[in-house]
């Protein structure tokens, strides 16, 4: 099994995946960043070297772990010599072709999950999808995934950018959801507090009923007397409103037809 | 203090409430419901009366404790004697005030969760906003409140509005979300399950963390060659596109003007 890794990225998916893989007995030889602050930060962390010098990315590792945003594949890796080593990225939207210019070895790492600097999570529970360019990349790639989760899967660059996307909605818009129902409360100087019962329960609930049959409330019921209620109280968060108003019609459309 | 209620109404937060009352060893002595399967089921559960007739219901209780859709209110209750017993509503967007006209001690207890009718809720963390037409019956229902939570405030009504439509967004519209996300994975035949981790993390985060700091995702990264991707591959979606698209743009305008 290879051992030895380079990471190029410092933002928050490479810290906990460099920082899980060490904690499993990987040597994570060098992380790379533009960033001196994230890459110092990072190495600092994993007691290790970094560089933010793409000439300087030491040749030989194992395995090369991409996880920059995604604009900046095509400035960064062609400027990197891998000599044909594995080169993985873990990215959601972009397919594995992407890395076929800069090695004969490729894969990708995709672990579903949100990842904040200064949260800890459990990655034994996080599902962990896998696509290579050759069943030995895949069968290496499986292998790593396996020493830090139970829940690893192949899928294809399709669906994975399917995957992507589900997430951005149940992730990403949920999280700014919270946010929102924040700033309503802050406007009357309620503490968001009260609302960690309510998101807990939320969240719970579809770990064992089908979201669709989970839904509740005014748009759902089509209870218009409290919708027009709403829409009044939102006249001074104009955003807000538009949201709340989209939504519910979406929300009605969609139970409208099941 | 109060032991014999009558509810009216037989939904999902009746059927919650009442049922957490009596374990309490408060006595529900009627469940009134325009549906009579409903009326039949909660009294089933509850081992007591029900009626589907106004005229039945039982004079002389306690406490009368309305849970029903914000729109029946006029139809229902000028139709009912309550000869000024205590009389509440659990709803968020009514004010006190719209129950004035039915009898001379009135108050609200909103629970603030999603009640579902299979699902069974922990009560005791469960915030119960209390308000009411005077000292004593604030402290009756406070007295109420808190035998079934530790977690009881007194709110006026403006303030209870301002929370249900903060729940709106956390809770309902989250949920909504959840479902678009299990379509997204359907038309690619990806089983729910995977996402079950991110949505439990993505709820377990705002419990430690500010959301607006817990944002990530390609919005507020503004990673433009993902959205672009996305934008395309929902396509097919052209509801779920629609929604990404605004919401992306909602999430960049909020993170810019921190």
């Amino acid at each position: 099994m290879s051992h030895r890794f380079v990471f190029i990225g410092a933002g928050n998916l490479a810290t906990h995946l460099s920082a899980e893989f060490q904690k499993k007995g990987f040597f994570i030889e060098q992380v790379y960043s533009r960033s001196k602050k994230s890459a110092a930060m990072l190495a600092r962390k994993l007691d290790t070297k970094y560089t933010t010098s793409v000439a300087e990315i030491l040749p030989g590792a194992d395995g090369y772990f991409v996880a920059l945003k995604d604009d900046a594949f095509e400035k960064v890796l062609p400027e990197i010599k891998f000599q044909n080593k594995l080169l993985v990225h873990c990215s959601g939207s972009l397919p594995l072709s992407c890395l076929k210019d800069f090695s004969s070895n490729t894969g990708v790492f995709y672990p579903l999950q949100t990842f904040s600097k200064n949260r800890q999570v459990d990655f034994s529970n996080i599902p962990v999808f896998i696509e290579a360019n050759s069943p030995e990349n895949e069968k290496k790639l499986i292998e790593i995934a396996e020493q830090i989760s139970g829940r690893v899967a192949v899928i294809d660059s399709q669906k994975r950018l399917n995957l992507h996307i589900a997430a951005v909605f149940a992730c990403n818009f949920v999280n700014h959801f919270y946010t929102i129902a924040g700033e309503v409360l802050k406007s009357k100087e309620i503490p968001f507090n009260v609302l960690k019962p309510l998101i807990q329960e939320t969240a719970g609930k579809v770990q064992e009923m089908e979201p669709a049959s989970a839904q509740t409330g005014p748009a759902v019921r089509f209870d218009e007397n409290v919708i027009a209620k709403h829409l009044e109280e939102l006249k001074t968060l104009p955003g807000f409103r538009e949201l709340y108003k989209i939504i519910s019609e979406s929300i009605f459309k969609f139970h409208q037809n099941r």
